[in-house]
């Protein structure tokens, strides 16, 4: 028993494990690993690491999952375009296959005619999210349904757009701790519609996740800046900036517990970024490379103070840093930002892309991301190393209890 | 206090965290994360997970890792063509460089010149692996210690080989159990050397890892099946299969204590495999879905009976099963596989691709490999639903000492 004990502390306290992800998970009322490892399903089961590989994310509920889920360390994002001739029909149809899959899959289970049941059965928080482009709402003819803002983002000057990452009518989120998870979980998915919809395009991203850093660690993208410290609180006093309400803005009320979707593909430029020095890179932001601090504090979360001046009298955070472009005096101009870095390789002659895959969620993009991005494209010293490459946006439908299927509200 | 122990229950108990992480990291006498949270490195320190994301492979010793390390969760398997005019001075500066940052990234320091020194902190049993493909040896006028082994593997009937898979004269095997920790390590050794090499091909690939299931089951690849249950002991009683002895064969002497590592890219073709019911697929492979069992057997690693009959009087496991055509009754004709799944994504119009990066390390591929792969080719049922696409085959130099270089015995 003492080895167990030494073991404890080398592995930093398992106490602080349990509780970091009883906590996290709290958040969608998430079910902890069966207690008794003899009743874990399948390979994972009774496996010492099952704490990550058996967490589940409950699938039924108010919203879906994916959205204010802590993010898992796995991302893809798979948008179809429906065939020719697709109706509300087909869309209802493609609803009750994805819900009822989804559901199974995300409790670890294989999907209703899986034909690799066994990679089922590590369901690593996995999570599904769907959502709809304007293009549903012309195919089932429910345009009078579909939210206002539901359309492509306005053009902006920095953009450099390639349609191979643009748009799409439907719109799978699958996110998990697991890349076996996510492989299996996309191809059930894909397979299960592909009589009634085509594969527009495919983007996958990582981040650290459950096993290598702290649950609630903010992620660095691959330029090694901390990326994504200033979240609304959309479990308090911010939820209404996260979830639409039933107001005609969001399609007569359908929508009411949901949200949009909208993905940025951002391409980085790594090799002249890599030409800054380190201070010269700081500015650029405006934090700090080390730990994320604003140039004007000493700690990730400090507020900067935009107004502070150093002895010549110039601003500490530049006029035009990306703290400072990327924040707006309007509180309402906020969003949930659930991004992932994504890293494709270099081949023959060809150096490889690697970028961020930009996900943000919100209860209305025109007036709470759209400022932002025009402010951006307007001034931002960080616009020289980034470039938006791919854009789209969807509407996504509240959760659903058991019985019902995703979008039940709009097609039912 | 109760809390704690409750936690401990539900997350299967943190004395067999431990043991197996212990048990396996010994193999290479890797060291477990410091035991004091707060003396652990950048962002990954001190987080309640730390043990999955601080855990190191040692870099220097008699061997290299990546080999009978146990398996990482991700791989990048990087291939490089030597630019013209490189000489065994371009080699020694090369393996000069990758020795350095590669002792650095394994214990989760930042590379000599790395730009993005934050993205090196959590090494995650980071390893990274060189092989000389016959270039090397062209390249640094030293043909006469080339082994006799090092060549592409005679063609194979069952090849479809695409030219952007194969060859090579450098390759990097670059194993994490996070993708961050691999894409930066890729990012730092390739940008390295980018005067002196040109990245000819990289293969990415995954399987469930460390956080997901218990260390040393066996993987299973897309198709479902249980995958790389047979092995040679090379802790044991077959290391003279894994790691090349003195003799001419490896080319006088320098390669002693290192091994080849042979990459193939195995297409699978899921789809027609999807058609099969389970009892066919079970037939072709002569192993059991659901545990990997023997169709003889009642267990992963019983040995199959081939000479069982069934009522009938037909062999239980079919005389062209994979199981039946995959073993030799030569017991050196085995080697130590390391594979991964890889998936790539569907585009517009165009299906996925999956598959697996079948890796496989031994003394000498043409005497323990290439009689197998050749059994196979003649017959084995699996053929119908797997393609080789990519062949390579590399000299893998024994580990170095610290102020040594990887290669130091061959160009020194």
């Amino acid at each position: 028993m003492a080895e167990v004990s030494r073991r404890s502390a080398l592995f930093g306290g398992v106490g602080l494990v349990g509780g970091a992800l009883g906590g996290a998970l709290a958040m969608r009322g998430a079910q902890a690993p069966s207690p008794d490892p003899g009743s874990a399903p399948g390979e994972g089961g009774g496996a010492p690491w099952a704490g990550v590989g058996q967490a589940v994310e409950t699938f039924y509920g108010a919203n879906q999952g994916g959205i204010a889920t802590v993010p898992q360390a796995r991302l893809a994002l798979v948008a179809f375009d429906l065939l020719a001739g697709a109706s509300r029909s087909t869309l209802v149809r493609i609803m009750r296959i994805w819900t009822d899959d989804a559901a199974r899959l995300t409790r670890g289970a294989p999907g209703l005619t899986d034909t690799e049941p066994e990679l089922a059965t590590v369901p690593a928080r996995l999570t599904v999210t769907v959502g709809y482009g304007p293009g549903v709402f012309e195919a089932a003819g429910l345009q009078a349904r579909r939210p206002e803002w539901l359309a492509p983002l306005p053009p902006f000057s920095v953009d450099r757009l390639e349609e191979g990452w643009c748009g799409g009518d439907l719109v799978l989120q699958i996110c998990a701790d697991d890349e076996v998870t996510v492989a299996h979980a996309v191809r059930v998915l894909v397979k299960e519609v592909r009589e009634l919809a085509q594969v527009r395009w495919v983007q996958r991203g990582f981040r650290r996740g459950m096993g290598t850093q702290a649950l609630g660690t903010t992620m660095r993208n691959l330029m090694g800046q901390v990326d994504g410290t200033v979240q609304p609180d959309v479990a308090g006093v911010d939820v209404g900036l996260l979830w639409a309400g039933p107001g005609p803005r969001s399609g007569t009320g359908w929508l009411e517990g949901g949200t949009s979707l909208v993905v940025r593909r951002i391409r980085l430029e790594l090799d002249t970024w890599d030409e800054l020095d380190r201070p010269a890179r700081e500015q650029v932001v405006g934090r700090r490379l080390a730990d994320g601090a604003p140039l004007t504090g000493t700690a990730e979360h400090d507020d900067p103070d935009l107004e502070a001046v150093n002895t010549l009298g110039f601003p500490v955070i530049d006029v035009a840093a990306h703290i400072r472009r990327s924040r707006s005096e309007k509180p309402g101009e906020r969003f949930l930002r659930r991004g992932y870095n994504y890293d494709e390789p270099p081949g023959a002659g060809v150096p490889g892309s690697s970028g961020l895959v930009f996900v943000t969620f919100q209860a209305d993009p025109v007036a709470q991301l759209v400022p932002i991005q025009q402010r951006l494209a307007e001034m931002d010293l960080l616009n020289t190393w980034t470039t938006p490459i791919g854009s789209a946006v969807f509407a996504v439908p509240p959760g659903c209890q058991e019985g019902e299927y995703l979008g039940h509200g709009l097609f039912g």
